[in-house]
């Protein structure tokens, strides 16, 4: 019996996605080999890096000013890359602290330029946004974390500023409907709504100012770009699992359709939350996230109890990180409506009972 | 019907390991999750890590002085990142230049320390392994590339020094025995022997004297030395899979027992290319490679029909790398010898109509 998957990352993926997954690692379209077995030169493959490429513009509606990338090494390694490639000792950067992720992506950046931090929620807990804080021109780019996998916040709006964005993405990329003009590079670690783990997708726009540094040839974004994302061996069982999931999104009627049914999906959970005595949210509500709910119980001792009832009713990965204590559903793209009303039975049974 | 798969790379699997790896796409172990969906944190992702890791030691007789990794970025990014992690200004490294992946470790390495070029075979288009060099005393580490793909050629003997080896294994490892003693670090795309692309195993002494750099963490080998190469969501899939063919291996009596199966493999297909009067292997025979049997049709004019020939058994990847032409016949652990034994006979029905 299929769980009801909540967990942040790696997480729940279209079932129709598993289908056609497991079916090519036994044979790919039927031609006689596995995809895990099959050259990232053939035909094949190329197809299948092509169209991923393709549905990220598509989805993203990006123009031709922008590549896609499917790279390897996690948005942990575009924490370094974007500052590497994009910054040199003269220029500075402007860095939005929100949580665990932006914390990491700053400690990694700061070692190839000048990082002026524009504004942190840090002094309570990473629970809301940052706003109000003023950007000077000058910043070669502002980097932000879209959405706060750790905290459960999320930026429903930029920051206001001529400076160009450079944004991790990766918990809420086609998640809701974004304005490509404002950014000079997005990322995303695949494993949330794009994906399994295993690969990155980089979106660089094409006439970015390189900083001149000697750059490692894999870490160079324009290898990458001029390789179509083929310099070396791809990941290309991951980047096909990202093709299948963003087949599926635009079959759904893609990022507005998804953005609805996302907003319902949220609005349901954070009703219960609101409404149910028993439980708080922890993010001022005006930067709650869309994608990852981070709640607590009231009365921290009735916590055991709470998650078996959760398991009892087959739902995974509720438990919030430990960095925040309590509970946390990430409801991404592919979970459905049915899944996130199991989860709010189970809240006003477990009410019933112990409220 | 399953092709008789010669590719060089993403290259053929056991069989079992395909349908197992299926399976896990669908539910792993009956869990009610897919494996593209559990968390990396998981004490079932755990156990998958802990057995790769173990099976690679017990694989390759390591002791405890290894820490056993499974990055990603392919060989492509252990090419720098060896250096980086062990070479300094003030430090040098020899290099033996035996192919395409020798020449980009060396462009990749000289960033970061100085480098000796001890010995090339670039004279002769690499078709030979040099020998008879000398190796300074002083210097960090030996690199090699111990198989080349492309060319065909294999070190059979490791060069006579004191100085430690880095070796880029990628398509030879786990094919046959090797001295661990003489090794600071062995790092392998998985993409050959291992599994599918997508992660890169990399073995470190933990002793290794590390560089005074200032190095981005994810690029640190003492980052994922101490995270258990867990530092962030590592390529769960493709390791998965590199654990079921590291299980595969074991129970198929281990690296001794392959590397017997692997000399079969490798001498019915080289007597052929030698005693038939159409084909000529391209390495010298002392150093021919027993993954990648390189050789061409003394009339260049046959190519295509031979090719053709192959097609029609079923036989898949047989064509040769662009910069040597020709044909290779990739016989990784998986490959049988009743596929090798298929392209012998095709080899001498060619030779009936053509000879």
């Amino acid at each position: 019996m299929k769980k009801h998957n909540f967990s942040a990352g790696p997480a729940i993926l279209p079932a129709p996605v598993f289908q056609q997954a497991a079916e090519a690692v036994l044979d790919y379209n039927g031609i006689g080999l596995s995809l895990l077995e099959m050259s990232h030169r053939s035909g094949e493959f190329v197809a299948i890096m092509e169209e991923a490429q393709q549905s990220a513009k598509d989805l993203l509606g990006l123009g031709d000013d922008f590549d896609v990338l499917f790279l390897s090494g996690g948005a942990s390694s575009q924490f370094f890359m974007t500052a590497m490639n994009l910054l040199d000792e003269n220029a500075s950067a402007g860095y939005v602290d929100t949580g665990t992720w932006s914390k990491k992506a700053i400690k990694e950046a700061q070692k190839f330029g000048s990082l002026n931090l524009l504004a942190s929620s840090a002094d309570k807990n990473y629970s809301y946004i940052p706003k109000g804080y003023e950007i000077p021109d000058n910043m070669r780019y502002v980097h932000i974390t879209s959405n706060n996998t750790v905290a459960g916040s999320q930026f429903h709006n930029l920051p206001d500023t001529k400076v160009p964005f450079v944004a991790d993405m990766s918990s809420d990329i086609f998640s809701r409907k974004i304005d490509p003009s404002r950014y000079d590079i997005i990322y995303a670690g695949a494993q949330k709504n794009l994906g399994p783990a295993g690969t990155t997708l980089v979106i660089v726009r094409k006439d970015i100012a390189k900083a001149q540094r000697d750059i490692p040839t894999m870490l160079d974004y324009s290898t990458h770009i001029a390789k179509k994302s083929a310099f070396n061996t791809p990941p290309v069982y991951p980047i096909y699992v990202c093709m299948l999931t963003m087949r599926w999104l635009k079959e759904q009627g893609g990022v507005d359709a998804i953005s609805r049914h996302n907003e319902d999906k949220a609005r349901l959970l954070y009703d219960e939350i609101d409404n149910n005595p028993l439980f708080r949210g922890v993010v001022a509500k005006e930067d709650r996230s869309l994608m990852n709910v981070t709640f607590v119980l009231e009365n921290e001792e009735l916590q055991g109890a709470f998650l078996e009832a959760c398991a009892a009713a087959n739902i995974n990965g509720i438990k919030g990180h430990r960095s925040v204590g309590g509970f946390r559903a990430s409801i991404y793209n592919a979970m459905t409506k049915d899944s996130v009303q199991v989860l709010v039975d189970v809240m006003q049974d477990f009410t019933k009972l112990h409220g």
